[in-house]
């Protein structure tokens, strides 16, 4: 391991976005006398009467959750993006605004109350990752919908208000940003090279072995070398795939078998619900030729010391470059302890 | 007003980042079930003895502060970055990393532990300007640094470890991303305009009158088209200035003026100290010819709908593009209501 990368300051190339990364190894050190988090450690009931999300609740629109026994997926009732809304063009010279329509959907892990995904059993989770494999197909081939975001809040620190476990999926007509970056930069390199930039670079990874967490034979769960948050992760299938829906059965159980790994040992790591925000990254719903992507699924935890004293990611880092305290390959090596 | 922009989801380009945020403004409606902040309300002392800012207080470091009367500039004694450490390239094919020196200062505004910046008198954050534009100089004078970044984090919400009024400033010899996207941005404009993008954006803003929040004769105060914070303002001057540095003495004063303006108003709307964290984008002191920047000043208020809810950019935000629930000029008139 190069040392240099472990005592100094330092940038660190984001090969996905085409960003940097300021990485401060040595200021770990400092003491930390701000706000502290309040560690979510309750146990919750299985079925909770006032949980909107359980089964057979009526939530706040009115309508009545069935009394569902796998994972139940409904369409958000305060949507961030309509189907329906009119088609508009605002282009008024430097102020340049555009309509965009989509559905968003909201994705009960299961009518257990109380077990967040590091709780469920691989094939329970695998009912997740199928229920994800259908909304995006499905939600892809809708008129108009160019990109499904699949992603999920974890923990009252992550916005999330409600601690029945869930996700969400918004889909839409235009790529998002970050998803605008990835598309850009995978798509130059197999143009160039002919070969998916994720499945280089995992190839590498397995060989350095520095920052890998967990292996199985069809997924790996790492690192990244240009990681932002202090114990962010990837989970990635090691040969190319533009998208989950590509996956067969055995690999949709490896693909749930990493995700149970890595969550549970997030949850190892301060001895509490680890809180998070992930999300799928992967191939546009556009029609285009996509084979350049190479799907991901990435882990952003907040915390930095402890249950209680999370990263802020605030004056530099908003108007300058993320930045980060601990190395990469110290994350990782800790979060490999707790498995 | 264009009315669809106030009632139907659609995005809103940034013309200094060239990035897209998402506007949902029919969702503000819906209701809020999780985690709650604590407004910051104490009364502080104007001296605090456990306080490391305080004049005449010794530091963690052992140093002991001079017993100062106005603006106190220390180097952190826990800096992200360092002057002396080495140079080196690493460069393993998609592995990529570089040595980033720099010089990290922290500014407390002034001796009295007790008032921000909006509780301050005009000609006391003057002296704070003046404070920032010599900085701004004698670091930017510094062998190796191209650019320095001046911010402020406000509040236990936004990561500020100590509550006494201060701020910090970060040089360093390469350009942050949020830089480099902006450097890019006003510089193609102005080689194919021949003019200052911003001077240009803002003199229709100021025709429009939409978003302006106040105007003293140097300076405009505004929410952005494409602001993505619920809160988020800009100062900057109304006639095109590459740096703090080409202010004369008047504007300087104007300038404090508009930031006393701003954040009084802040705290007025949920009454509160209002957090946020606020920075200054400005020419890079590399030595080239930076005619194309117009410097101005950003707030990114995290408060949503009172002192304790916040906006959580998280999930889709982290994921897909930043999300807002109010138009900027909704938000706009709520802070002008409050001058
Ligand atoms: O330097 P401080 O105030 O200790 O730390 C704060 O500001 C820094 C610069 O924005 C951030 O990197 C830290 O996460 C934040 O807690
Ligand atoms: O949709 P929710 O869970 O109510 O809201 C949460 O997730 C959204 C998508 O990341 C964010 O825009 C909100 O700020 C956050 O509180």
């Amino acid at each position: 391991m190069n040392t240099e990368l472990q005592d100094y300051s330092h940038k660190r190339f984001n090969i996905l976005t085409g960003e940097w990364v300021l990485v401060s190894p040595h200021r770990a050190k400092r003491p930390w006398q701000g706000q502290e988090e309040t560690p979510s450690t309750e146990k919750r009931p299985t079925h909770d009467e006032s949980c909107y999300l359980c089964a057979g609740n009526t939530r706040i629109s009115g309508d009545v959750n069935p009394n569902y026994t796998g994972p139940f997926v409904f369409t958000n009732d305060f949507a961030a993006l309509q189907k329906d809304s009119p088609d508009f063009n605002f282009n008024d010279g430097l102020f340049k605004a555009e309509s965009e329509k989509g559905i968003c959907r909201v994705i009960c892990f299961s009518p257990d109350h109380s077990k967040s995904l590091a709780e469920m059993s691989v094939p329970n989770i695998q009912k997740v990752v199928d229920t994800w494999i259908k909304e995006y197909k499905n939600l892809g081939n809708n008129e108009g919908i160019n990109y499904v975001q699949i992603f999920e809040n974890k923990g009252a620190v992550m916005g999330c208000s409600n601690p029945h476990p869930h996700g969400q999926i918004w889909s839409q007509s235009s790529l998002p940003n970050e998803v605008q970056k990835k598309d850009t930069q995978q798509k130059n390199y197999f143009t160039e090279n002919k070969s998916s930039l994720l499945e280089t670079y995992i190839e590498e990874e397995l060989n350095k072995d520095e920052r890998i967490i967990f292996k199985n034979d069809d997924f790996v769960v790492f690192v990244p070398f240009w990681a932002i948050w202090p114990f962010e992760a990837m989970i990635a299938p090691i040969n190319q795939q533009s998208s989950i829906s590509e996956m067969n059965a055995n690999q949709q159980k490896n693909y749930a078998e990493a995700i149970s790994v890595l969550t549970k040992a997030y949850d190892k790591l301060f001895n509490c619900s680890f809180p998070y925000s992930s999300g799928i990254h992967q191939a546009p719903t556009n029609n285009e030729n996509n084979d350049h992507w190479h799907w991901h699924m990435s882990f952003y935890p907040p915390l930095l010391r402890s249950a209680t004293v999370k990263k802020f990611m605030v004056g530099y880092e908003m108007f300058g470059s993320p930045q980060r305290d601990i190395t990469a390959e110290g994350a990782a090596s800790r979060i490999k302890n707790c498995i």
